[in-house]
């Protein structure tokens, strides 16, 4: 399966963990490609909407470019949204991330394993059943 | 073009219209065809957010299927969304009503183009700026 497919299947992933927890979860259409910045997937319930770039890798750092990120700020502030990452990495649960806990290089964004793992929320923490 | 391309450009020209009015909008992907009651359309802003369900017609009534609509209401209380319809009649303007103003017949919801025109709101009057 190339990237894509493993990327949308991530997606997926989550929006089945959303709907069993009893909060709404979708993917957007054409996030990534649009003209507007549009999440990969969107979470809410009555109190709450989340906004999500959602990440799967093979190796302990994740790079998000400043685009992916600023973006992704700017929807939550217009939507009303609160801003997070998701990303699993090899051989851990799913953690969630507010953007404001990345790390800015010049480049881009950054998220090791180690951080990951220090001040990562897990999906129970995240939705608050923890 | 077909009557799924037809209705995903009329989403598109939706979301246009919100971007221009500075609300965040996107279409959801998989609408109508995953196993989650997912509208066509949320669009938001850091006060309202609305899940749309979007019809264009060439006849003088529009019908909604009770499963459609009921599964846009029940949406709409998970999400915390205020469920609307859009429907663009031809030769008349984009409409938007709250779903309770959706006539209901025993085998399906409906929208007259006369109480289209009756009831109706037109885009300016849904986001609040007339």
């Amino acid at each position: 399966m190339n990237a894509k497919g493993k990327g949308s299947n991530a997606e997926r992933e989550l929006v089945h963990k959303f709907w069993a927890a009893k909060w709404a979860c979708f993917r957007s259409a054409g996030s990534g490609s649009n003209q507007y910045p549009t999440p990969d997937l969107i979470a809410g319930n009555n109190l709450r909407k989340l906004a999500i770039e959602v990440k799967i890798t093979a190796f302990d750092r994740q790079y998000f470019s400043i685009q992916e990120i600023d973006e992704l700020g700017e929807f939550g502030k217009l939507f009303g949204a609160e801003p997070w990452v998701a990303v699993k990495f090899s051989k851990m649960e799913w953690i969630f991330l507010p953007i404001e806990d990345l790390e800015k290089t010049p480049k881009s964004y950054v998220l090791s394993k180690e951080v990951a793992e220090r001040r990562g929320h897990k999906f129970e923490e995240l939705i608050g059943k923890e």
